[in-house]
């Protein structure tokens, strides 16, 4: 696979991962509960993905940069709801 | 950072966003309730992860590949205590 692609791929990778987060967030709007969701996951992938930002920028690897930013903000979006909601 | 340290880096990442699904895991186990997490974060997160790990093969980057089995793992493993709690 030449790099061009493989960016494609990843992003594509990226996008799908991302997009993981959209039905948790749809689901916590809808039923206003989100008591069943620990507190810690958003906020330790949070940091993780914040690392996994910083690789992709070293690597020089859109798909990593672009995805983990998404889904920070995703996260972000998932622990106001908790906290609104709780 | 020389390709080595960020390998490391990466793992780190790595390590950090897979430990995120634990405390959703032991959260779940304890209460016996995963209600109000959607079904379709960690399916989709699966297939997404999936994309990833190949995405990893292809780039040759070890980090991406072990932290995204882990990760698949523990998603089947929130499928499943979801299943069995409902």
């Amino acid at each position: 696979m030449d790099s061009m692609a493989l960016e494609l791929f990843g992003l594509v990778a990226g996008a799908v991962t991302s997009a993981g987060f959209i039905p948790q967030l749809v689901r916590g709007y809808r039923t206003k509960k989100l008591e069943d969701v620990s507190y810690f996951m958003p906020i330790v992938l949070t940091a993780g993905m914040t690392l996994w930002f910083i690789y992709g920028l070293f690597l020089g690897a859109l798909a990593v940069i672009v995805a983990n930013i998404f889904g920070v903000g995703c996260c972000l979006v998932l622990i106001i709801m908790k906290k609104i909601y709780a």
